[in-house]
């Protein structure tokens, strides 16, 4: 492992473990067991770092869906796929570290290196390929006839992504739930429905 | 309007346009139009602002979700009832300043104020009660065979709340979705799925 990559990796592990805002260089050099000047020798900044490692793992997660979607299976069978490889993409921290990354650049920095914004734009292109994408399997599902037309595409992309991407709040990866799981339960809910069906009470603007 | 409240008013502007890690106490005295110390004579951080503007509305959503929960509809009228609850407490940034005031104690602050404390303990009270108070709803609709007993809650609840939070994320108040739309969307899809019944392509593990 070189030196670049161990400083990747540990900062990985120290930004999961106390969170994006409260990481500094410093830190990071000390979980390596360097000083940061060992740091800056390799990356400029501690957006340069989760640059370095949320934009690979962006571009894996679009590679990955995009198979999925251009797949012969139907679109049931590929909506399964794209959750499980949304969630197994999922790495201590990655969408944590993806969310920080989006707020840091909520505003426009002047400052911003011409190399980082490269990439920085790279990975809003990436985001915005994979929201595009899961609405093209969803509108393809509609016009199928095996989706729900009523619904807005874009909106039931929304709540998907939402509901899986929330496992940034919850999700720990030393705990007693497996992803497996999670991609069941999700797919389920998000293909059946949590009720069971002829029972009783449906709610207003429930329509059959 | 007293200045405590319009201070709280303009935090809330300010915290949901540029984002509650851009906004210093600085910021907010200017969009009121007093100087820092005017701020600090009512609230001692920005803490101590987020903490004003979020404890009331969490102990509102909770006690309107307690009536709705206590009510005596089908699980699934108070299942759309909770969704819009949950969704209506929407303000422009509140989920926004949860999450953040969340992270910023992710880790323990050993310089926390005893009064702030006391309150940040309540608010952590406030969210758990809503959290088992929604597990409660979805138990309650399995053990009455309206729900797929084969989820379990706790899972099916983070997929709702994730779905719903994820708005703190997309949601633009000034754009053309309007809340209703959204709470009739996540309904369907949370009660019912977005799929059709009726059609092929089941998934692995899609039982039925």
């Amino acid at each position: 492992m070189t030196r670049r990559v161990e400083i990747l990796r540990r900062a990985t592990e120290v930004f999961s473990r106390q969170g994006v805002a409260h990481t500094s260089i410093e830190d990071i050099a000390k979980a390596v067991g360097i000083k940061r000047e060992g740091v800056y020798y390799y990356f400029s900044s501690r957006e340069d770092i989760l640059l370095e490692i949320i934009l690979p793992q962006s571009r894996g997660l679009l590679f990955n869906f995009q198979n999925i979607v251009d797949g012969k299976t139907g679109v049931r069978e590929r909506l399964h796929a794209a959750i499980r490889n949304h969630l197994e993409s999922y790495n201590p921290g990655y969408l944590e570290m993806a969310v920080a990354l989006r707020e840091d650049h909520g505003l426009k920095k002047k400052n911003a290196r011409k190399e980082e914004d490269k990439r920085l734009a790279e990975l809003r292109r990436v985001w915005k390929d994979y929201t595009g994408l899961w609405i093209r399997l969803i509108e393809e599902g509609q016009a199928a006839g095996e989706f729900n037309p009523d619904l807005k595409p874009k909106m039931v992309v929304f709540g998907i992504l939402g509901m899986c991407n929330w496992l940034s709040r919850w999700y720990d990866p030393e705990g007693d739930v497996a992803i497996e799981e999670i991609v069941e339960t999700y797919f389920t809910m998000i293909a059946r429905g949590i009720t069971l069906p002829g029972g009783g009470g449906e709610a207003p603007g429930f329509k059959e």
